[in-house]
Parts: structure tokens; sequence; C-alpha cells
């Protein structure tokens, strides 16, 4: 490695070095209104990259993209009232538009089930109409008091799917197959995070819902992070918003609809998971550079060899890009490229170009190869696959390593202090989630005991997972 | 064609054609605060491709994507005064957030030029940063009082570009660069739309802008439309926001800067382009299905066939649907696919099938060819590009059968009525301006004899290109 670190390092302050980490490889900045956040170039081509597979997911899954309004009548939020209740204390109002006072306020869409539901209830007719499968990418609002970028902003981006459907168990399946399909796959082979799939505990619920399945990332100091959520709202929505369908026998019924989304917090999560003391340490399959070719220092023969191998590199599908070694000392450069988590670093110097020989480096695992020229490009195709899968085995030996067993609350606490404790979700009870909020823990979600996601939280035999969280 | 015209036909009331295509095509609907708009999927999907065109000619061009807040301090946009004074009218201000009254009033962005500013000068240090090249994809807000779907309205999405540049010739040139080889190579390749460039005249500038280059469409009724803008900012907002860079000789200058858009709205301007008594035309490269597939009825065997050819175009990349025959008559069905403008179907009939045919239609010309099933797929991979062609071609040469060259400013009245006159601009001057005002009619750009964009407006011998528009 390259000198001392320039970061604080993860055991000392957590939080001081996601800050460091997320201001030292440009990823964004804090906006001029509090709480609003400015994505930079590289933070945003890591989003990109999510927003495409998440996309690709989605539209196979059988939803189609639209887009809804930012404006929602403040009377639409009313509508429902555990909605309301829920999103109030968040929103930004605008009351003054082309240089007048409004009639009716207006809010900044914290979320579009309302204006969603509205637009349902006109473009469902009959029975053949359902499965209505939409999904939106857009930015909301939620105002924030301490907000912390990526994690907790006013403004984020994200995409959010909203669904109608004919019966219930119709939409519990869609919303499940989005939680697996999607967010899971998504998870597990692009971001490479293993996550506990459950439900929420009631009181842990989106405003609306009658259930709400998460997916659970454990970070690196040891806490949960919400990576995603999808939720059934039940006829909540359909009855504030009536949408209501013929069915095949010519009766007016009321549809069940979902929701669900994943944002910009999923940077967040990469960052955390993955991250280590030199900076980012990002899957291939997320990294917007998979290889840079770093020249040692700015030479004609190297910089050659170092277009040469980009050429085959683009050939072969793998995002990749010279360091012509004009800005900086190599030292200074290699520092920056693993503060930017690029997942491998081919090294091109004049004296091991004289033999035929280049060094390739892993940023996951810091392991070296010198490797003959004409071996790079086949070395490098399959690292791009090792890496991913070894940093995905990596973060699950991780978080296993972290998640303990345990009999009693009592434990329960000690063992969330520095990780996940799974206890019994009939140990728990209204009582014990107010003991774990006192602690600033909570039940992150209910699983099966073998890990599978439950229909409801009144199954026998639940699992809690209690974790102090993001 | 099938049956009477379900569409108010374009002669008799352009307006209300859109206004039906619009709603019919189910590209759009109204949302619930005036002059908002809800975007269909198959009107999403348009602005998918759009996008996607759009995005990868600014990556090869060398700007990179990034995120700036939607919420704008209000002080930030009285820093420039003719911008404040451009956008005052038309802002949308938060006033109340979070459950209390804000300190400072927010304004909801009508475009980023301030926000970005502001970053911009804390990025920049040196003319090693130079260019710094930054395109957002994001909403907009501008309240409008006449709203018209796609074409004017109140929340509208849109990529901005900013760039920053050590002096006015490259900023100049970069800003021709994006205006050629993303917007101009865009309209006539993607959206087979010719446009007229050359710059607006200072009275119809951006809002702090030294020079506005601009592309300008004609629509099936003669008016021009506005397909995309490319501004020099010169030192007005640089200035306004302190950009300096220190220069190789150390000293500290101010940057110049541009800025360039396009937006929804060039949905509008693909409907009115190309669409007919029908709905819908599109270009086969902006089309979400370039081929249906029709079942002339429900049949296991025309269905097989059905699929079979659908799987062959899905082979050679050729976007294609099944309309199984499921959802009303042919007729019927056929009316659907034409008023969305779908550029190619295949028909499956049983008689047909029996004897080893179908029919492939254009929907441009209407062209109908029966084809033998093992000469379809080359048929429709050899009409993909033929159709997108003629296209191109057809809306120049209408385009250039109503250009009229005049010589005085009351010949230019009467051409303008139905299409686009092209006067010296000489012979408008300010009394001109205002003589075209009173008839609804502006210059919408100049142009060298040539067709080029000159420098500024000062340059002899140019041409105004006058016009009703959009």
């Amino acid at each position: 490695m390259a000198g001392p670190s320039v970061l604080t390092p993860q055991n000392e302050d957590f939080p001081k070095w996601y800050q460091d980490v997320v201001a030292k490889a440009e990823m964004a900045d804090n906006g001029p209104v509090r709480g609003t956040m400015v994505i930079r170039p590289y933070g945003y081509a890591i989003w990109e990259r999510i927003q495409s597979a998440i996309d690709g997911r989605i539209k196979l899954a059988g939803a189609e993209n639209a887009y809804f309004p930012l404006f929602i009548p403040e009377s639409y939020l009313s509508k429902e009232a555990e909605h309301v209740e829920g999103f109030s204390p968040e929103l930004a109002v605008v009351t003054h538009a082309g240089g007048e006072e409004l009639a009716e306020p207006i809010v900044v869409r914290p979320t579009s089930e309302t204006v969603i539901g509205e637009f349902m209830a006109k473009w469902i007719q009959s029975y053949r109409d359902l499965p209505l499968l939409l999904n939106q990418w857009a930015n909301v609002v939620r105002w924030e008091l301490r907000p912390r970028l990526f994690l907790r902003s006013s403004e984020f981006l994200w995409q959010e799917g909203h669904t109608a459907h004919a019966s219930a168990l119709d939409a519990s399946q869609f919303a499940t197959k989005i939680h697996l399909e999607v967010y899971n796959d998504f998870l597990e082979k692009v971001l490479a995070v293993p996550t506990f799939l459950g439900i929420k505990p009631p009181s842990e619920r989106f405003a609306g819902a009658t259930n709400t399945m998460t997916c659970e990332g454990m970070m690196r100091d040891g806490k949960a992070l919400q990576m995603a959520t999808s939720h059934e709202l039940g006829q909540n929505f359909a009855r504030a918003f009536d949408i209501f369908y013929q069915s095949e026998e010519g009766q007016a019924q009321l549809c069940f609809t979902t929701s669900w989304g994943a944002s910009t917090r999923l940077v967040g999560g990469l960052i955390m998971a993955h991250g280590d003391d030199n900076g980012l340490v990002l899957p291939p399959e997320v990294a917007p550079i998979e290889v840079v070719v770093v020249a040692v220092r700015e030479d004609d023969e190297v910089l050659r060899a170092c277009q040469t191998l980009h050429a085959e590199f683009t050939l072969d599908g793998v995002r990749s890009k010279v360091d012509d070694g004009r800005r900086g000392s190599f030292g200074r450069r290699v520092t920056d490229w693993e503060m930017k988590g690029v997942p491998l670093r081919v090294e091109v110097g004049p004296r091991d170009l004289a033999q035929g020989v280049v060094t390739v480096v892993r940023r996951d695992s810091g392991e070296k190869f010198a490797v003959a020229l004409g071996e790079v490009r086949a070395l490098v195709r399959v690292l791009r696959a090792t890496v991913q899968d070894d940093m995905f085995r990596g973060a699950r030996e991780f978080r296993d390593a972290r998640t303990v067993d345990v009999a009693t609350l009592d434990e329960a606490v000690v063992a969330a202090q520095s990780g996940f404790a799974r206890l019994d979700w009939d140990q728990v009870g209204d009582e014990g989630e107010a003991r774990l909020k006192a602690e600033a823990m909570t039940v992150r979600c209910l699983q099966r005991r073998d890990g599978s996601i439950p229909a409801d939280e009144t199954e026998a035999g639940l699992v809690a997972i209690i974790a102090k969280s993001y």
C-alpha cells in the first residue's frame, strides 16, 4: 500500500470514516439547502449502474415505467389516515407559484401512492386491466433533521413500483417476486451484499401498509441497513382512491395494491458493506471502472502498452480506463484509485515492460500478480468474476460471524452492540420493542427459522433479527 | 385503413388533433396540480429511447452525468440579474418544510445554472480542471398558465448540460459541438426531424446567455418547434458565482460557461412532426415496438406462426410484440396499433397462412407487402432502415416545400401563416420583431445563407427564419 491512510480508520470512528470516504472518493457533497445532496460524477456513475441493473430486473418482472408529477395536492395525502400521519412531519410545502399564493398548498411528493392511486382508479375498468404493474424513477423529498449523504437526505433518488391486483394473494405473490427476483437478486449478484429477508414488525411498517418486506444488510461496523422494502397495501389505498375493477361476474370489486422501492441509499450501503481503511471497495458488476491501467511514469512505450491493454479489455466488454501518469506521483495515483475502489489495477512500468511483464493488483484482497503481457487479458477476464464472487462470500462470512443466536432480550442487547442478534419473536413483544428502542436498537425483520419470509407476524416460530441500524 | 378516423382531422383543428392523439395513443394525462403531467407507459417508453440516444451522444462528447438538488436557495437566483428577471414569474416556492416555516424560502429549480455554478466554483482550482463537462437528467418546474401536455408543462423532464472552460473560444466550440453532434445528429438520425440550425436573435435568448443556438423543427401544421437549445453564457455566471481558475501562468482567471438542454417537449415534437389523421407515426429508431405481429384471429396455428416470427425479429435485435388476438376485433386492434404509430405491422391470418404467406404493412406510407413466411425476417430488417430514411426525407421535403424565400416583412407575414419564411435579417430590425409579435410570429433563428450557424447576430448577410411557433 502507498503510505499511511488518508482516512480516519473504521475502528476509530466509523461515521467519520464514511464521511471521509464520500468526500475523498468524490462521491457526493452537501447541497446548499439543508439535507440536500450533490451527487458527483463518480457517485452518479455508480448510481447509473445500480439503476440499470434494477430497471432490467423490474422490466423482466413485467412492470412498465411511467412518470407521475412531483407536486401532489395536499388533500390527497389526507385520504389515507395512516399515510398522512406517517408523512406529515417530513413534508415540503409549496405555497406560492407563478408569483401568486396558491389556493390549495401543494406538497412535494414524499412517495407517490396517493397520486398513482388516483390514476389507477381512472385507468382500471375491468379484471382484464389487472394486474396493473407500474414503476417510476424519480426524486422524492422527506425533510431530514439529521441528514447524512446517501443514507438520509431531504431529497433522494429512487424507484417506486406501484401495482394493482384482483386478489390479496396475487398482490402478495407479486410483491414477494419483486422482493426476491429484483431486490435480493440485485443485492447478491450486483452489490455483493448478502441480506436477511423478512417482514417488518407492525411497529416498523410503511405508513398505510398491511405488510412490509425488507432486505437487511450488515455494514462493516455491524449495524444494519434497510436496502429495499416491498409493501402489501391491502385495500387501504384502493378504498381511499376508489380503485375498483369489474370482476368476470360483472361486480365492482376493490383492488389490492402494492408498492416497493429502493433508493440512492443503496450507494451508502455499498460503501459501508465493502469499504476499508483505504477507501471504497467496489464489486466489478457495479464499478464504473473495472480495471484501471496505470502508467508507472510518463513514457511513450509505457503509454502504448497501456493503450493496447485498454483496447483488449474494451473488446472483452470490461470497463477500463488508462491513467497516463500525467497527474501526480505513482504513489499518489495508486492511493486515489484505491480510494475510488476500482476492483483491478494493472501497473505498467518501464523496467517490467522491458521484460514483457506487468503487475495486476486486486483491490479487495490486495493480492498481486506478475503476469506476462500476453496473459493479462485472460487473467482480468477471470479475476472480474472471481472478485465478484469472493466479495459476496467475504461479506456473507463477515455477517454470519457477527450474527449470534440468543435466548433472551438481555443477550440480544449485548450481541447487537456489534452485530445482529437472532431471538425468538415470542421473546420480544411490545415491552421488548420498547426496551430495544431505549438501547437504540430495533427488530430489523422477522424470519422463519429457515430464513424464508413469513406471511405475517402471527406465524408460529418466527425469529427476530435485532440490531442497531442506519 | 380500418374504418373512419377516431381523431379530429389535422386540417380541421390541429391542436385538437394533438390532444386527441396524446390521449388515444395513451401517451400522457393531465396531473391533478395545474400544468403537471402524467407520462403513461407508452409515452415514457418513447422518452426512455430518446434519453438513451441523447445520453450516449453526450457521453461520447465527453460530459459526465451528475445530480444537483431540486431545491435552490432563493438568493442564488438573484446573483445573475438577467437570470432572476427571466425566471421569477415562473417559480414555485417552498415556504414550509418539516412542519415549520423556513427562514429563507426555497425555489424549485427552473434550471440549474445557479446551483451548479456554486459547485463549479468549489471544484475548479486550476487550468488542469478545465474543461469541466457536466450533465444531469432531472425534473424542473416553470409555472405555466397555458399548459399543453409535453409542449408546455409546469413540471417537465430534461437533460441540462453545464460546462466551464478556460476561454470563450473553447466554450463556444464545445457548445457548437453539442449542438451539432448531440442534438442535430439525434434529431436527424433518431427522431427523423430535419431542423434549421442557427442562433436566436438577442430578444429571444436564454436569460443570462450571451448567445443561444437552437434547432427549429417544422410541425405538420407548418409551425415551428424549438427542439433543443445550447447557450454560451460568457462570464456572466462565472462572475456571479466566482468560478475562477488558476492559469498556467499562475493568475486567477474567470471561466467561460455554457449550458444546453432538451426536454420531454421532444415527445410533443415527435408527435407533431410525423403524426397523421390515424395517429402517431414513429420512426423505428425511437419506437418502443418496431414491429407488431398481429394474429388476425385467435387460432393456435396462427399464434404459433406469430411467436416464431417474434422470435426471429428478437434475434435480429428488432423490438417486436405479438398481438394474440384476444382483445377486440381485428379492425379495432389495427386501428389501435396505427394510433400508437408502430412502424411495421405483420398480419398473420389463417387463410394466408395456409398458403405460407403473411402481410407486412408500413405505418408511414400504408404500403402493403404479401410475403412468403420465410422472407418476412429479411424484409423487416430492410424495411426498418428504409422507413427511417424515408420518414426523414419526407419530413425534409414537407419542410422545404413550406419554406419560402421572401424579400419583405409583409411577404414574410403571409408565408409564415402556413410555414417558414426566410428573410434577410437586415430587413427585420427591432420594429420588424415588434410587427411579427403582433402577428403571433417570431424570428425562430438566424442562419448564414448556407444554413450554417453564425458566431453572432452582427455577422453580415444573415437570414432570419420567421414562423409561428409552439
